[in-house]
């Protein structure tokens, strides 16, 4: 399977290209979903599949299509490649963009070899993937699937006030097709890894078996404010004290747990917030995540216990709203493995992991067998100018991608 | 001892026509050290001294005195009480007040029932203990008792910029009197509790012993802000972790404390304060308490070496500066022993106690023996328009000053 490869300069120059699009005055590369550099990186891309002789088509919702369709596949369900070009603001550039560059260069290495699949095989660019600018996020791939309606997506208003919808026409990305309109065989996505796992571990590439459901909590935590020198420490309500069992509660279970349990309390803030006085009130978010939705189900059981035996404990009042909520998704086992078996036999380590951050694949998944590609991430760094992965690391990945394309694009199931 | 008893009548009109000079537009009350109300506070306290037949003094920095000197008791060194009327912004009417208020009124009971003390008996109104447009707190009798200069102090800015010096000139209270000019024979100071101790306990006062001394320092906890899904707990630096493991910390040391040590985390700030990020920065400020100085180090000390473990334990990088620090004051035992024996024959419960708020009593002592005496604060609630005390609870705790007064003024020594 290795006797063919991708053209390594080729992906490079063009992830280099595509991430010198979209700067602002500062520098910083921000391709926002319907920006001015959103259109450049667009249009970019588009130049790119033409030149490679493949079939353009924009979705309503301004997911861009190449499709490579072989004279004699045009029946078959193509298999579908692809990730995102738009960006966080002050973004990296190997974000969503590997993917899709990489999608590109597969197709054309397996066309420049005369490989012939048994059914077509395109590369998408989803819209909106970040979601900074309209909410929510992995917006394109969400209504590509039908899990939002195209009219309600495009209507979405954004922090700067513009519309969706108005923002894709003007950039000339309000396409004709519906979405949906390609329904893949199967759906592949190789990212980088935006952790420090792989490279920790020394591993080549990840062969991604799931991606954790997430909940978001807000926790209000109130107690009684009172003077820091003159109220003992046992008749105290310390709402401060309250978040802070939290936070060491959340990370003793998520260090025992027996699946990749993560908790994080990224927010916190204390009132009155003054150096002597007692906080009378905690506010903190909870962002927890679990590949497995029992074991989220059964996390977010086991904080609402604590929580009431604190709240008992010290005094306190605790509330807790629910913020957002995604499920696990579970992708195909057939391409994990096959992800498995085109590494070994391009003598690259793998190892099976769970995607801690959320990507178009999980979108697809409902739809479509699917399942995504790790490269190792520097530092483990993502969302940040500093973002990097070896160039060696991204030909394997790509490697890797072309042999399960060619193993997928063969068979008539999976 | 008691035959005689204060007026609580006359001690409650008094507290209450104090409290209703120097509100603000929106009925607060707002007495701040220098200020037009400050002056109208001072000049009814001077009219209620001058009513008594008292000798009105007043020092260069805005301390007043009223004196009552018995014929023959000129060449002795005056029995001092006292405390402040300048207040907080939003004020209860009895921080401070009530000292300055029942020293007069004790004053007018023994002098109404022919009381003859050996030396004469002065009620001191101390400028600026509130700090609160001045800094430092207890200004007034740290001048005095020449902790600090008093060109210095006179020359301190406000908050608004103004000059206290001048501010005193011209609401009239830049006295004529050295700092000190009075040199007490012993100091004696009746104060509400501030604190929830004796109400909990259902006791009637409080002989304070000792006054904690207190250790501010700020702390930050730096770590390394990464994605919340894709960083394992095993491999994170989470700045808000190390902070509250440090609350938790010090919590549990002053829980198990044999001496009444209190620590609060009243300020804590994470940064970038992101639902999923982990945090990179917490910077949190520590108060810490104890009444005696070798135990005060000791917690600094054991607080210092759990920051070095735990910043290597969870690759934190941490940081203290010390904000501010005081050592802890010893009152007299001999007076304390006099305030107890003095509640046992009135029939109140008394327990000794240490003052957690700081006093103008902590800057008399090293120049006179010096003792307090507190009474309940209903919830523990001072400076704050809730702050309340019982007219009885009012009432025990002058008439058992008075009999310390007694005691105290009948003697050639302590």
């Amino acid at each position: 399977m290795s006797d063919i490869s991708v053209d390594g300069d080729r992906l490079l120059m063009r992830l280099k290209e595509l991430g010198n699009i979209g700067r602002d005055a500062g520098g910083r590369l921000v391709r926002l979903a319907g920006s001015d550099g959103d259109k450049l990186g667009r249009d970019l891309f588009v130049c790119w599949l033409s030149q490679a002789g493949l079939d353009v088509a924009v979705d309503r919702i301004g997911n861009i299509f190449g499709i490579w369709r072989p004279a004699g596949t045009e029946d078959c369900q193509p298999l579908m490649l692809g990730s995102h070009i738009d960006t966080v603001i002050n973004a990296g550039i190997y974000d969503g963009c590997y993917g899709v560059v990489a999608g590109l260069e597969v197709i054309q290495a397996l066309k420049a070899a005369n490989f012939r699949p048994i059914r077509p095989i395109a590369v998408a660019a989803f819209t909106n993937e970040e979601g900074v600018r309209f909410a929510p996020d992995m917006m394109g791939s969400l209504v590509y699937a039908r899990g939002l309606d195209v009219d309600a997506a495009l209507s979405t208003v954004g922090t700067d006030g513009a519309i969706l919808g108005e923002e894709l026409k003007r950039i000339g990305y309000a396409g004709a097709e519906a979405p949906g309109f390609l329904k893949p065989f199967a759906y592949v996505e190789l990212h980088i890894e935006q952790g420090p796992v792989l490279e920790r571990e020394g591993i080549a590439l990840g062969a991604v078996e799931n991606l954790q459901g997430i909940s978001w909590q807000r926790i209000t935590v109130e107690g009684t404010a009172n003077h820091a020198g003159t109220t003992p420490i046992n008749m105290r309500a310390d709402a401060g004290y309250g978040a802070a069992r939290i936070i060491a509660y959340l990370r003793e279970r998520a260090r025992s747990s027996a699946t990749p349990t993560v908790a994080t309390v990224g927010c916190l803030e204390l009132e009155p917030n003054a150096i002597n006085v007692i906080p009378s009130r905690a506010t903190l978010t909870v962002d927890l995540r679990d590949p497995f939705e029992h074991r989220l189900k059964e996390e977010s059981g086991a904080l609402g216990a604590f929580l009431e035996m604190l709240a008992r404990e010290e005094q306190l009042l605790i509330s807790v709203e629910q913020l957002a909520q995604s499920s696990p998704v579970a992708f195909n086992r057939e391409i994990v493995q096959m992800i498995e078996g085109a590494a070994e036999k391009r003598g690259l380590t793998c190892r099976r992991m769970t995607s801690g951050a959320g990507h178009d694949a999980q979108m697809i998944a409902p739809i479509a067998p699917t399942a995504m590609i790790f490269v190792p991430s520097c530092g483990g760094i993502s969302h940040n100018p500093a973002e990097y992965t070896s160039k060696a690391d991204l030909v394997a990945g790509a490697n890797v991608l072309m042999d399960v394309v060619r193993h997928i694009s063969s068979q008539a199931c999976i």
